[in-house]
């Protein structure tokens, strides 16, 4: 198979990751990691079924055996291909208790999942991104999605703020390091709750009181189609009533 | 003359403000406002030219008669006129001096300019944004131009970091208002140097290393165009090989 | 008279600027600065009745002409008299409105008082800072004092937020302009209610609830004492029981 | 023997940990935790031929079973004790690489080092805290010390910025939930090069360029003795000519 410009996108559920995959999808073949199957493939087929071109495979972004084994199939199915957008959005560590009930699992299970995820993701994501210079037509994009517990660590939310904030900073550190080789870092805060199958029952009720998964994808292309002469690195959103 | 749905721009030189002024033509007639025909009158008729609807109007944000005096006038060129965008892009008050060689002068034009001009402006360009919600397309929008003074107080910026600091914090306060009424309320963070016949000599030379006004103006665009699902409120920009 | 090392505190009422006073009393002579009398001569006399050395000066700080008449006071009682500590703590400025009601004196109220102000006293402060590194036995002061709003627009606080956010800008250029040159410069957080007759009903009730005048006193006289090879620019000051 | 009121320092060595030792230790009998003797046997002796009481425990802040043992011999040696102040200090996690040199190990060692450690310590130190409260003189305070990287992600810091960050995440989680009843709960940003034998060499050779383990340890004293109307959350400390 011919060389091509990928997009990978860890983190595929119904939510934000499958919209995202959609959107790239218009304009790269998609490939895309979660735990399980059951994660990515109806939008596998829902992209391939619309004329798009969509991989899953199944990947625990906190083992790096796993992530290097998910590349490594990128690498042997799309041989010399390059990436021009990664993104990564894997859910996870979230959990919400008073402190002094917090197992060290429960702990761990946030850094690892986002902070060593991310980590394990850059790693092999960054080397495709730098060659995906001169084949792209936007810069190569990787794009970290944060959360409100990324700028504040809220009461009972050690475990997911530790892990957030974690992120945050690997992402300011990748943007200022990899910016000027060419490769657009960015981070996302995503401010309120997503409206996808699993919230239906959250929240006020108001009318478009939560994020549309559509809209984070289209912030998300947004970002990626910016020339290098005016990046952006953080981007936060939220529904219009959200309180801030 | 029927009542339009309009986009006002504060603020329009050779740079930015051209640029926003161009891009939001394409959508919406525009009202440019600056201290003197010499700074709109170009690009005004590069718009009409073009085929777009454009007018200029001699504005010092500063005073707020002159602002008054330009809403007025607004409003008897277009009866009925509701906004679907106003962007606050004034240059000025950009001092950088050992402290005590500042004078009172110098340290009151930028708060004047920015702060009291950001003022005088969102109080007549908010009622016309909040009726705009019935006729706009995309949520009617109410940008700000911060820098990166506006989150770093540096050694003899004593004014113009006082100003984009107090610039901010009224367009935080006006995002928490006005965001639940549908109107959106963002702030971007210009850090860098913008690419524009004035900043020619300046800076390191690299290819690209300076802002496009273009792409800043695009991204003032996306934020108009973003559903209220999905608001951004700051956005910060800078070249890929700035250091920040 | 005899040159002396003298403190001075703008902003002297019933709280925390007389505790402040109170405080540096123990060591220097000091000089309170308000708008009238009343606000400053309870603290003086009791000073001055407990054996040490308070003069109070009517003083509009947001008035350059007022500044440096009360600074041209302050020098020819005591000529030749340098400044250990200079506490920039006037309220004023405090205002929550919706911002459409809000007027053009009402939001430049507050950047009059707190950003003007502050500059208006820095720059006759500064001076005599610099000449009382020589003598004095900690490396001389400058403190402002801020607020929640200093760091968050809240809705309809567009004009203190503007305020304070400002006169945090300035707080750190200088700290960043005068540290090098030896001067201690910092800027206080005051997230809370403080404890004062005015505030007897505020408050959740809970004890212990609100802010210490004598606390926050101790924290400034703290920072006075920081040597140069350790200052602490930003303290948060909150009572335990504070959301934030 | 008698139940007493102890401060706990995590991480001493030649610096900081060994100034607030010596600090702590004019108050309390402390308890030192570091990986060696070597570590903290110097400054254990030094306390108690001052006539004070000091003890120091071998501990891998990392590893929860070496705390846990650590804690559970405190809990054998001072039956029925509580903790007056908890301060969490370890170094390690430093490295900065390419970071694509950075190995899962490097990056991993600054999350467990500072992340999780200040978990495990934190889940073992509060407890007693809480109980403090009734017998300190002071509020119980849990001190945890951060870096110019718990707040900027700078290029080829990847793994420090991500524990730092983490550990000022957990630090605001655990003020916000502590705070309230009672446990003061501080994070200082430590922003510049401390004076200490293995820094001898580095810096400008500015006089006083660094900051000083003793008034670093002064700070932390400082913090401790606030009361609960007026806690201090964050403090940063550089020597006056740090640029920042």
């Amino acid at each position: 198979m011919a060389s091509k410009t990928l997009a990978v996108i860890a983190g595929v559920g119904p939510g934000t990751g499958a919209s995202i995959a959609r959107r790239f999808a218009k304009a790269y073949p998609v490939v895309v990691l979660a735990r399980t199957p059951e994660s990515y493939d109806a939008v596998v087929k829902e992209i391939t079924s619309n004329g798009g071109e969509a991989v899953g495979i199944s990947t625990d972004v906190s083992d790096s055996n796993s992530v290097n084994s998910a590349f490594d199939q990128i690498e042997k199915k799309y041989p010399g291909s390059v990436l021009s957008a990664a993104i990564f959005n894997p859910g996870g560590g979230f959990v919400k208790k008073p402190f002094l009930e917090l197992t060290e699992d429960d702990f761990s299970a946030g850094l690892n999942g986002q902070a060593k995820g991310a980590f394990n993701f850059a790693q092999r994501a960054l080397p495709l991104l730098l060659k995906g210079k001169e084949s792209s037509t936007h810069p190569p994009t990787l794009i970290f999605t944060g959360a409100t517990a990324s700028i504040k660590g809220s009461p009972q939310f050690a475990s997911f703020a530790a892990a957030k904030f974690a992120l945050r900073a690997l992402s300011q550190s990748l943007a200022r390091e990899f910016g000027p080789q060419g490769v657009h870092v960015s981070h996302t805060i995503i401010d309120g709750i997503i409206d996808i199958p699993r919230t239906k029952a959250w929240g006020s009720g108001v009318e478009d009181s939560k994020l549309s998964p559509e809209a984070i994808a289209d912030s998300y292309w947004y970002l990626h189609t910016q020339p290098r002469t005016t990046f952006a690195f953080e981007l936060d959103l939220r529904p219009y009533v959200e309180k801030w």
